[in-house]
């Protein structure tokens, strides 16, 4: 009877997904963090289906955003940059990008089956005006436009904008407080509210949705809030990570009391590895994986996961599908009853076979940063095309992704192609990516020719698009967002000075 | 009504003990092993309770075992060297010394009480004849003395013996194969069988009993029984895991389907971090933690552990008390309704109100390296007196105990001493080990004061014992174990050789 039951929750699907900001593979009780300090999450798992495999599709945040939104890699929605060779890049206040009109997004295609979508927290796609994300299929939006960093003084640099819907409402520092001493602030509360109140409202109007709960207390600045502050063995991150795990308890739980989690599917992931770079009082753990945030190796890129639909998940599943962030603009697709669009390429698959029948998919991960693809995973193995962690003169700074990991010829501080002659690790017999496979064994010419042969078929058919992260200019900055002028917080605009923004890393 | 119950368990009490040759904390599900390949020790976690900061006497095989079974730390039962600084020393068959007589082992004492006690597996505590198992307490074996490295020329060196009980009925590699190519052989089913018939002997004659099942799969050479052999995703070593993680399945069924469960005891742990000198191959996981085995970092001295009693401890408890493998002497004892011995030192503490009543008991971890005490934990704090991998030397020989990681002053290749300002780690924030505390801070003087008055308590009541591991002889070894002649397995002996034994870690 899987037909009429599919069909059924197909008309009366309410989708809900959770993205956070970096929290580590390992920084889940469930995947081994040291503290067990996620009951919540540890639960979810215990009710659904844990993800051991499941990737970002960058080391960084904007662009990992942009993949799960568009189901497509950051290379084909344009969220990379040319500037350098293998750069990551994001959207600071001085980008001059985000995501094209062209691209596709998931809340505009859900828009058709009826769904009302919200952003809560962290949009991260440009916030230019023709990037605002209710212009990309959003109803709703409470948060920011960028990353939380601050406090600035308003004259280099202004503080970044909170938004409710169209206008901001304040800003960071000045009207929601984020104090870097203590690291409290209580903007998951915040969070955490909104999404309720808008799960109750949808169920009260009976109308399907799409919540995209987009948090970021674990990305530096830490924060949490004062009732969490000092609760956890691992400091302010782990009160951060505590509190996260707290509030997606009680979204579930709110979901069960109202009598929706049987038609609601809830998502768990992150959008890059934990940042060891903040270590140890504002960075999370990777477990036994190499490197952090930023890095193409598995400590960057291998998320926590988890799925959850009572009632349609049985519990208690682990699945070691190779899944991606892409995968869920697909699988939502699917749940809502639609199809994905025909006239582009899209690197999502839908996950539903997998997570309602167990189901396991070949389909290669593929590693890219910047403009250049890394490296490429097929079932167990996995292919370095190039290696680096970032330069000796960004590391003589201080800088370090590995913080007390260095495998040699692997987390290398000059970039190291190795296209002609791969560096390959079996993931299953060395997660930790510290012993590459000879280039002799037998074993080795097998993995690396069928792997070669994905990545030649990726490469010939790949269309990138148009970076739209090259470009800086002090002018677009967060001076004078709609809304600024009710607030008497409309600064003055300096003079355009495009720029080519510089990427480090 | 605990006190009716309590007395009613210590008359009936069966204690089951399942101790393991170097399996790490990383090699477990529900310790966060990536592949998840654990079923039935996750099972057996959810049943009872998890222990996350269980700790092992010593970064050896041997020194570990003579603290479990004594209770007592291995500087005080003198499995310990003294022919270098720091040096980890264990019972190769070339040892002259071995457990002492004056040392009361765990099954001498439970004798006292009726219980019948037995080994399988690796005995480790000294092979010749007055250091017999039968002649510490134990009423059954079959096993080994040593190590099953090999195969041996039985000129230079014979070949381990396996004993059944007073005698010997074979050897490795010769009547008990291990084929060191494929990393086939069947001990652990061995292990298994011996296992299930003596705990069925035990139930039917009504008698408590003590099993310690000390198998060894996990110890280069690694091996499984054919059919384990590459059903693991994590290569050889993972084949072993497997077997053993189906093998405690099948003994705990046992327990069940005889209806003794709810009075038996069992306890799962290890006797040091898994070896990554040997991986990826043949070495495990230490999951997040620092190094592995020989090293008193978390990964070479932290283990995974759990707690099993239906009836008595409830389901899918965690316990943060730091525990050791010493407190199973202690709680065996009191399981057993008997006191520990008051005329010495215990160093292991009760753990029945911490697994019975969730307490938590404040004591310090010392952790030993040899003669030299190299690090105190206490709290989330972790200090260490003296730092050391291995030396240059062996180091440069390719014997790495650390693969992969580098912690710059700590991880270190020379024996550091830090006796006056203690590199301090807080192992909540970072279990890790890689960001000691800043020397000027509070948090730092406060801490270390702390430490360094339990270290002080510690020493000043010190009294070592006289160390077994220093002398090496050829003529003791392995030549004409008791009941050779019967298999005409006798070797000439040849002369006696003694000299320091050599330990370069």
């Amino acid at each position: 009877p899987v037909g009429p039951k599919m069909w059924l929750w197909k008309r009366t699907l309410t989708f809900s997904g959770v993205f956070l900001l970096q929290m580590g593979w390992g920084d889940l009780g469930v995947f081994g963090e040291p503290s067990k300090e996620t009951p919540n999450l540890d639960q979810m798992a215990a009710e659904g289906m844990l993800f051991l495999d499941f990737y970002t599709a960058n080391p960084l945040c904007s662009p990992s955003r942009a993949a799960l939104l568009t189901g497509r890699l950051p290379v084909r929605n344009g969220f990379y940059t040319t500037n350098g060779h293998a750069r990551n890049a994001y959207t600071p206040q001085d980008i001059v990008g985000g995501i094209p009109d062209s691209e596709l997004l998931l809340p505009e295609l859900l828009k058709k089956a009826g769904y009302v979508n919200k952003i809560i927290g962290k949009w991260h796609l440009g916030h230019r005006p023709q990037f605002h994300p209710l212009k990309h299929g959003f109803d709703e939006w409470f948060g920011s436009p960028n990353c939380h960093f601050g406090p600035y003084d308003n004259r280099e640099r202004p503080n970044i904008p909170v938004y409710r819907d169209w206008e901001m409402i304040g800003r960071y520092y000045e009207d929601f407080k984020i104090d870097l001493k203590t690291g409290e602030a209580n903007l998951t509360q915040l969070y955490l509210q909104e999404a309720l109140d808008f799960i109750s409202k949808q169920q009260a109007s009976q109308q399907p949705f799409f919540l995209y709960w987009a948090i970021d207390a674990t990305h530096a600045p830490v924060y949490a809030s004062k009732q969490f502050l000092g609760t956890s063995q691992r400091g302010l991150y782990g009160d951060a990570v505590r509190e996260i795990d707290d509030s997606v308890g009680k979204i579930l739980k709110h979901l069960q009391q109202l009598g929706i989690s049987e038609n609601t599917f809830v998502f768990f992931t992150s959008d890059n590895g934990a940042a060891l770079i903040s270590a140890p009082r504002q960075g999370g753990s990777n477990g036994p994986f190499l490197c952090g945030k930023q890095t193409t190796f598995e400590g960057g890129m291998r998320e926590p996961a988890i799925a959850w639909w009572p009632g349609h998940i049985p519990a208690g599943r682990v699945s070691r599908q190779l899944g991606s962030v892409m995968d869920l603009f697909s699988t939502s697709l699917s749940l809502a009853g639609l199809q994905p669009p025909a006239d582009r390429q899209i690197d999502g698959i839908d996950l539903l076979p997998v997570i309602l029948q167990g189901q396991l998919i070949d389909r290669p991960i593929f590693y890219y940063r910047g403009n250049e693809l890394m490296a490429v995973r097929a079932g167990l193995y996995k292919a370095h095309y190039w290696t680096w962690s970032n330069s000796w003169e960004e590391h003589g700074k201080g800088i370090d992704f590995c913080p007390g990991q260095s495998v040699s010829g692997v987390t290398t501080h000059t970039q190291e192609e190795h296209t002609y002659l791969p560096l390959l690790f079996h993931l299953g017999r060395d997660p930790g990516e510290k012993f590459p496979l000879s280039f002799a064994s037998e074993e080795y010419q097998r993995a690396v020719e069928r792997i070669s042969g994905l990545l030649q078929q990726h490469k010939a058919t790949l269309v990138p698009g148009q970076p739209q992260l090259n470009v800086c200019d002090q002018a677009v900055m967060n001076w004078a967002p709609p809304g600024c002028e009710k607030l008497g917080k409309c600064l003055k605009v300096p003079e355009s000075d495009p720029k080519k923004c510089s990427w480090p890393h």
